[in-house]
């Protein structure tokens, strides 16, 4: 372990979490909000700890896997414990065990939550909320690589570790670019949707805060009644971007660069199915809810949207809609996003490698001398991607187990814990039953609380960053 | 595809199954029932078209993995239609689709019921569904095998498309001999449960049916209550022999050839620790249900028994138990038995070498140089192994999405569904909700019926054999 560069990219971590505090702080300049010093000072607090830490430089500035999977566990930890703090401070949310939870569904783009209500928030609290799910989306560390030079083999290992999917591809050479060009396509889009949304009936606030949970498939809303609250339009533009934003953004690089066929990649095209089969599959099995066609339409592509890219956005509660429309989008929650997007889930690609694998699986059983290679896009999927992947899923659904039996001591009903994991493992939200659209995880015991903020980073970072943290095999000379 | 060695095998299981329809045949001469008569018109047909078919012998006797899937599935399948007659001739079970449930689910030896009462059938009928499960615990390819000589590597393609677990080891270096010694290990364990059962209250009829249904894990009843109609003794001896059907028969080989280090092996190790835990915490969890200590344990031993070896039986309605116990049930589903034994579910070894390759995965990530090897037992598991199983529980899973898609079209709950598809492609039973200890199938519509039949075989026949059936990948020249 590189201890001292461990503490080194923690020190900047901090600089830049007490840059990024000046939004929610800014935010109370505007409404003019007493609580916005909390911001100021907590900024100054983490600017100052941080420039004093990081004057210490390192002797030895590489990194190898382990010290890769380590820093990313700890930064995303202490980011969400800083993040939870002006909650306590404030009074907003008095339990440490809670606003921390609410810190790393935001960072973590979950978006569930222990508040019943959020209107009585300060307007600097909620942007903060909000502003979480946008940093989190992207991570932070490939911010820092987009912003700062480090050297060698170390910028990959950080992004291996950070970015979602089984394979990071680089968009060009250097990694620092890569990351730098992935920061400006999110950037413009997320102010494309900013703008789409002020021109209907939002203000700067809502249009800023919404815009900032679809971007990093969060799922935090401002006001009480959700995006239920707002008209078609608006409604129709969130749905959009979520579906945009589930997107690999390679797909985006390559589209900018006219490289449409690489562009369509058998993932981004299988993610587009099954989009439209779900949401005509769900239009018809709910259309005798709503009022019109259109009406059953909007709210099924809108759900699929929200679920599917892991965003958790509701504008009608799922929880009352037939059982197969549920048992879809519980599916959904599993499926996930494309890699490489800001969603999360166990991603389209790990399942068509899968599928793959297991069809050249078939094939060697029906004839066993002959061998042959699982494929994707015309690239041979190496022996050791399918090996990775066969484990991740393995320790999903250990992680799931693990998560269910703590839930299950607190005595709520098996599908209320059943989707609470899934809801948060997966990043996305709201579950069903007690959790639902109209539900919260206030309920919980402190004691499955911890287990959610857990499986909410581990979703986050794709599992083994976080388990490695805790495995005495990382910690070995 | 030899095809006229596949029908020449079809002619063989005619035969076969002619001569075990003169079980309950000769019920109904001790009980003096005049439906017995169905079983010896429909015995003597089926004996007679076997012979017929048999008359006309195939060139070549060899056959391929290809097969020997067809043929194990293709068995199952007539068998079940054949076992399926009684029923619907006599009238019992008026309805085709829910005859062949009963059947299927009585070889599979899932005990999934579409009958709300049974005490009403005649004891001929009670048999023959018992008997099933006693026919399909051992496979009725390894009986034909043990008793009539095939030629060279058929055999082993046979057991192996019929055996459950990963790798189908040979406990003496001739398929045949190994075959009948499994076949006498079963008839003796299942010969003991039957006098133990008899030195209770049971009379020779129930001791019969109830020990065939246990040592094949089925599940199927004899009279309205149950298995808590009876005795503390009776249940403490079910209990003891659930828990024994679901050991590798290979253990008990061993232990008769004074190998005990050997018997031990890590997945027999595996599942007593998971036992011995389970039961511990189900007793904990449901101890302020039951008068005393001692019948809190003696009811979460036979239910935990019941439900990893996949036997199904009930003496209380686990459904009003704790969230905790029925989590833990609903998980112990998923294990299943050992490898190797007549019990259903994914199995304990399949999990153990998916467990010890993650953690091989673990290292690789933290010392991507490192190259290890994934052992147990000492044996080195070789990757294709490891790549089976892994592409096995993905198939599992897909199986299990689309049967709950179909499933959901019925309007249950999710619980409903979710543990009714558990229960039967883990060839179990009961689930929860409507699909409980207290419940039947026989809500379901045909459809959904017709998708679990399919799981019951898929289930019993470790998907291979039924899902290649349907491949056109099998099929192609």
């Amino acid at each position: 372990m590189n201890y001292r560069m461990t503490v080194h990219v923690l020190g900047i971590l901090m600089i830049v979490e007490g840059a990024l505090l000046c939004v929610p702080a800014l935010t109370a300049a505007v409404y003019r909000e007493p609580s916005g010093m909390i911001f100021v000072a907590l900024a100054a607090a983490l600017v100052l700890a941080g420039f004093v830490i990081t004057r210490f430089k390192p002797q030895k500035r590489t990194l190898f896997a382990r010290d890769g999977f380590v820093i990313v566990s700890l930064s995303w930890i202490l980011m969400s414990v800083f993040g939870a703090l002006p909650f306590v401070i404030s009074g907003c949310i008095p339990s440490f065990i809670d606003a921390l939870f609410e810190s790393v569904s935001g960072f973590t783009t979950t978006g569930a939550s222990i508040l019943s209500e959020v209107e009585s928030l300060p307007k600097c609290m909620l942007m903060w909320r909000s502003f979480t799910h946008w940093i989190g989306g992207m991570g932070v560390l490939v911010f820092i690589m987009a912003i700062l030079p480090l050297s060698g083999g170390t910028n990959m290992y950080l992004m291996k570790a950070e970015s979602p999917g089984p394979s990071v591809s680089k968009l060009v050479p250097r990694v620092r670019t890569t990351a730098l060009l992935l920061y400006v396509i999110y950037f413009v889009m997320t102010l494309a949707e900013f703008l789409l949304l002020l021109a209907g009936e939002m203000d700067a606030f809502e249009a800023f805060t919404i815009a900032c949970a679809t971007a990093g498939t969060g799922g935090f809303a401002v006001t009480n009644a959700g995006i239920g609250g707002y008209s078609a339009y608006s409604q129709i533009v969130i749905t959009v971007f979520m579906i945009l934003f589930a997107v690999n953004f390679t797909s985006y690089f390559l589209i900018l660069h006219k490289k449409f066929k690489e562009a369509f990649s058998t993932e981004i095209r299988a993610y587009l199915i099954i989009v439209a089969l779900t949401i005509t599959t769900v239009s018809v099995d709910i259309r005798h809810l709503f009022g019109s066609a259109g009406e059953a339409v909007r709210h099924a592509a809108f759900t699929v949207g929200s679920l599917m890219s892991s965003t958790g956005f509701a504008t009608e509660d799922f929880n009352l809609w037939p059982t197969l429309s549920k048992t879809i989008l519980v599916l959904l929650m599993f499926v996930g996003a494309c890699a490489g997007s800001t969603g999360g889930g166990i991603k389209v690609q790990r399942f068509l490698i899968l599928g793959k694998s297991m069809r050249n699986e078939f094939r060697v059983m029906l004839h066993p001398k002959q061998v042959r290679k699982v494929k994707l896009d015309g690239h041979q999927i190496e022996p050791e991607v399918v090996r990775n992947i066969n484990a991740y899923i393995f320790l999903y659904f250990l992680i799931y187990v693990v998560s269910m039996l703590v839930l299950s001591l607190d005595g709520f009903d098996l599908t209320t814990n059943f989707t609470g994991v899934v809801a948060t493992l997966n990043n996305i939200g709201p579950g069903l039953n007690a959790v639902g659209p109209t539900g919260n995880y206030a309920l919980f015991s402190p004691l499955s609380k911890s287990v959610l903020i857990f499986d909410m980073l581990a979703g986050r970072l794709e599992l083994y960053p976080m388990i490695l943290l805790f495995s005495p095999l990382t910690w070995k000379k």
